[in-house]
């Protein structure tokens, strides 16, 4: 499905081949991260990473799509670095997602991701904390044993920076679920450190790790963030109006749960008809009915939810570009970019 | 209450000064670390470091006592380094070992820790987890930016070869609460990895921090790892034997709750009439009467289980000084040993 809000461009590879490549170069670090772990810690992050079932037996397929080792990949690429230099800088990068995955289950709850069940729900709860805690571990390791020896101490410290980030993010995103009402400024900054946090640091190590100036490592930090938080918005549109053949994700859902995505949000505060409609919708404790999830989607269009959000989608992805520097090659990252707003998988 | 396997020395520090000096040496660290968290997980950690209450008003009294601290600056002392160099090391074994309670508290579901609510009963457990996971990355953040460069590499792939071992003996350890029948060894191997692998990672760091040659730091390992080890088996038998007066753990609890510590395993893998009885009074899912309770201690001791656990207390001992380096002045190490076998608490 696509959600267009700039014409997407001719381009030599698709989206999926962009992230799909990405995840084939880093896959063979990942592999060997994950076998070191020991049993049982490492049938869990396989199965976790899609690479087998719960028994170990291996699920056949292509690799796994990996957002934050193509932004290191480009980032890299866009600062006339070797791609395979910042290998390392994408595993870890990968390593700390999953662990914030494998952890934000157990604290949401989710019984299910990308249709598979989730790691607490096949090994319990005690088990998927000890995963995270080890995958956080390993993503540290990817960097300390594997960089050059004078990037460490900056790659690592931006990765622990981004690892508190993300707990912070994962506390306010938590809070929202009690809080009657959240602010648009409260869920752009939710945003930014959830999403944007690790997205930040992806960009800036894959910078790092090709040597580029300290301005510029700083501007694909903030390509990065920006990048992030509109990935995020999109995500926001599709769970509500997404195609549910073409997403991952289950359209409706966010609607039915009653999610204070940023469309929902910014209908609530929007002081329109629509708006007062759809808290009014909001204040049972029931799941909306399908129709009721009709409904609440085309409250949410009329109060200026979906328009408000595909602002913001535009403004973080000019701001995005805006820090690009202008003799750097730069069509990775603008690959990705177009990732945000079409989705071809 | 002291367990005296060897007799006691004549010492200018009591064993409680030798920890609150450590303590107060450390807690500068922490309290920069800790403040930076932001809230809530600033205030979560200073509760669960015993700095202030769950409200956040400070709770008068003395620095907490840091084992792994002391070991890192006695390790450092030992290889004639300064104490004060050793600071962010002392400080990231405490933050790692401080992230591992609470997690652990989680997985345990322990209400109380040392008397005081543990954090997951005070904040609920995603904000624990939350928690956890921010101390597992300012430990790895203190490194990073406090210690020299040129042992940055080499002391965060300890600090995560120690996390990860830590993540593998808690598996280990919850594992065996669903076991039938644990085998010694498995328990010392447990013991090794959940208890044995920061504290080997403490005197390392310490020994690193210092300069010493890389003999020396395995050394210093070693010798944590097996200290490690000999406090924990203290530990298990304080749990069964100790004057409830005088020790921080609840006497008794151990046995109460069928916990299989290396004296109780010993016991029951003995042969003997006793050893039998004991695994007949642990056959019941009830927690054990008082009476039975008493019974239990006295048939441990009858199958041999606490001359065994002592036994493994003094040659552990016995391996951690047979490594100490002949030059080096240990004298603070050797204080540490002897707060193994007599605490003063």
């Amino acid at each position: 499905m696509s959600v267009t809000t700039t014409e997407p461009l001719g381009t030599e590879l698709t989206a999926h081949e962009v992230l799909a490549s990405a995840g084939a170069m880093v896959e063979p670090a990942l592999r060997v991260s994950v076998d070191s772990l020991g049993e049982p810690l490492r049938r869990m992050a396989g199965y976790h990473l899609g690479w087998w079932d719960a028994t170990g037996m291996p699920v056949p397929g292509e690799s796994g799509k990996a957002l934050r080792a193509a932004l290191a990949f480009s980032a890299a690429a866009a600062c006339g670095g070797n791609r395979d230099d910042a290998v390392p800088a994408a595993a870890a990068v990968e390593l700390l997602h999953n662990f914030s995955l494998v952890h934000d289950d157990v604290m949401d709850a989710d019984p299910l991701r990308c249709g598979r069940r989730t790691t607490w729900n096949v090994w319990g709860i005690n088990n998927a904390i000890l995963l995270g805690d080890a995958l956080q571990a390993q993503a540290v390791k990817m960097l300390s044993t594997r960089l050059p020896g004078h990037l460490i101490a900056e790659a690592i410290t931006r990765l622990q920076t981004a690892t508190l980030e993300l707990c912070r993010g994962q506390y306010a995103d938590c809070a929202f679920e009690n809080q009657a009402r959240v602010g648009i400024d409260d869920y752009l900054s939710m945003v930014a450190a959830k999403v944007g946090s690790l997205m930040a640091c992806a960009g800036a190590l894959g910078a790092l790790c090709a040597g580029a100036h300290p301005r510029t490592v700083s501007a694909m930090e903030i390509y990065g963030r920006e990048l992030g938080s509109a990935f995020k918005f999109v995500d926001d549109v599709i769970g509500i109006y997404g195609d549910p053949a073409f997403s991952d994700q289950c359209v409706g859902n966010d609607l039915r749960n009653r999610k204070k995505t940023l469309p929902v949000i910014a209908a609530l505060e929007s002081g329109t008809d629509a708006g007062v409609e759809l808290a009014d919708l909001f204040e049972s404790i029931e799941p909306l009915a399908p129709e009721q999830v009709a409904r609440a989607a085309a409250l949410v269009e009329q109060a200026g939810g979906l328009e408000l959000t595909l602002r913001h989608v535009r403004e973080r992805l000019a701001a995005a570009t805006a820090v690009l520097p202008v003799d750097a090659d730069t069509r990775d990252l603008e690959q990705l970019a177009r990732l945000v707003t079409v989705r071809d998988n």
